[in-house]
């Protein structure tokens, strides 16, 4: 990993535009600020192409879509886009329910995104290749890879597949990262937490692949200090820990 | 209690799918996690017939009703039907306002459910019965194994009225559990998040009052657990506690 | 600051009830029943006259403002002034969107509000002062006491800013609060908890500036408290301490 992009996060102190879901709204804002992001939470139609227009980086999270949320997201990434800024899609539980389905390939025709992260169910529905979900979690068992790249391709983007090994492919390089805890799978939004501090890597100025690697790899090294601090007794205290690790030097990670 | 029906839940790790309030929705997905299921929370009307159709538990909580919630608990609840999986109802604050009122009754007009939980202020306004509340908080004095009955009978359920003493009644049985700690009433939730430890337990094969009544003892145990640690100093140190003790076995719960 | 107040809430358990942002729904009333007051949250237009003909104080927070919420906000507002209760608003990142903008005004036409509270860059918004902005941030720098001159005698409320240095003006009198800490910026939320506390102290029967120094001068107190705990490592950590601490007795705030 890169840790200058940690460092140059902390630097700029970007302003993330999040459109999320309700369950992880907090979790979310106060891992990102811990991190040394900005985040903003604003979905009303009336203002969010002003709020986009304004900010670093959006992120497009469908965990808990609601009708009013689908037109929203449109109009903050087409703002997104004009002003240039990345745009990370979290398609969370887009294969259980065509709803959903049919919100997330609408902002794909829609919307130029820079990445899209998700579980391997998840990105394997959007790859078009089957596997096992439950929810909103990932069951299945293949090749990871051929569906980041997949992803990639067919999108244009960075794919971004999270689970025990992370796979990042840009269509042509494919990127692992092992760091990480079954910890963070206890905590709700962990997921999308991390969509968070991807999107804040990748309004630094370096290429998206190397962002998203260390957005990864920061992301697990926290993780694994976390659990590793002796008053950890089950997933709340791991939390707190956790969330705290996000504000500490990589040094400070790695020393453990 | 039995200790085998907490094991099948950890075993089967039930999705259970919620309807539940903006406040509580991210502890309440983390102290279900914690505890050993799997949520999923999702409330648009165009989705949620899908989503709980997959999952093997559906939960109303009417904490922050929004006309859109009513359309969707209607949808969901039929679906859940449909599918034979237990709904349980929280009718948060429902002696507050007529429209708390109204949707509360329409759910039960149109939908099955397996089990009501409330508080007595709560399960006292469904037993046409005079109560003192104040907000969702309930303050009145009186019989709540009557009221317990009579919700029962009334609506054909499981009724389960929370207080120091919690109370569940089949209409014919009744069943006590004086397990828990004050520090519960400082947490925002902790009776939304028993509403979700309830959904999962009803999901294993016992008799329903058997499962509620282990759902409320390892919940109550979990509190006490909580709230004797050395590290407690307030309700926030108790929270990550309690959520912390979820995870573990009873035999640790008893053994402090 | 008056020790009275704190006492005073106490001893009412006042009901707050607030229309407030999703992002910080579960901390606010966490916050608020540490401190001792009660909490209810609703925002349907169905119920919210009714939720607050029954409360002690109403706080309005733009935070994540939607369509309905403005709706919302309006009738809980005149409800609240036809009882005679306080009514706090918290303009939250006004100056970021035309929307926004329009809404707080629109609030302000039509309700009156006991106190407004925002960091300097909102305040001077409303103020018709030039003041650099981020999101929801303040960046500016310049006189505060005009700002929050200008903004009670304009509005006809106490205004309230808040910032290294808290500002609070009547039109008239001016106070100041410097206690606090920095660990509060990385909360998110902390402002929004701190217009709950504030809409609890302004329900005793006390001058309305000695309510808002009180409240503010307590949470300061409470953070400077938990920053100094040696179990912080970071905002998380803090967070719990700080919401701990919202529990105490100011005597203990002080001994540390």
């Amino acid at each position: 990993m890169n840790q200058n992009i940690i460092a140059d996060v902390r630097r700029k102190q970007p302003l993330i535009h999040h459109i999320t879901n309700q369950v992880v709204m907090n979790f979310t804002a106060n891992g990102l600020l811990s991190f040394g992001g900005s985040p903003i939470m604003a979905k009303a139609a009336e203002e969010v192409a002003d709020i986009a227009s304004v900010s670093d980086g959006l992120l497009i999270n469908i965990g808990t879509l609601m009708q009013a949320d689908h037109k929203a997201m449109i109009l903050a990434g087409k703002s997104a886009n004009n002003k240039g800024i990345p745009v990370v899609l979290d398609p969370v539980g887009v294969a259980a329910t065509t709803y959903r389905k049919m919100v997330i390939h609408d902002i794909l025709d829609q919307v130029d995104v820079t990445a899209i992260k998700g579980n391997a169910g998840e990105m394997a529905h959007l790859a078009e290749i089957a596997w096992e979900t439950k929810g909103v979690e990932s069951l299945g068992d293949g090749n990871v890879d051929e569906i980041a790249q997949k992803v990639a391709k067919t999108f244009g983007t960075v794919a971004v597949v999270t689970g025990k090994t992370d796979t990042i492919s840009t269509g042509e390089r494919l990127l692992h990262n092992d760091k990480g805890h079954t910890f963070l799978e206890q905590v709700t939004g962990a997921g999308c937490l991390l969509g968070s501090i991807l999107t804040a890597c990748l309004t630094t100025d370096n290429p998206t692949e190397e962002q998203a690697l260390s957005a990864l790899t920061f992301y697990g090294l926290a993780a694994e200090f976390a659990a590793s601090q002796p008053n950890v007794l089950g997933p709340a205290s791991f939390k707190t820990n956790f969330i705290d690790a996000l504000s500490f030097d990589i040094s400070r990670l790695q020393r453990r």
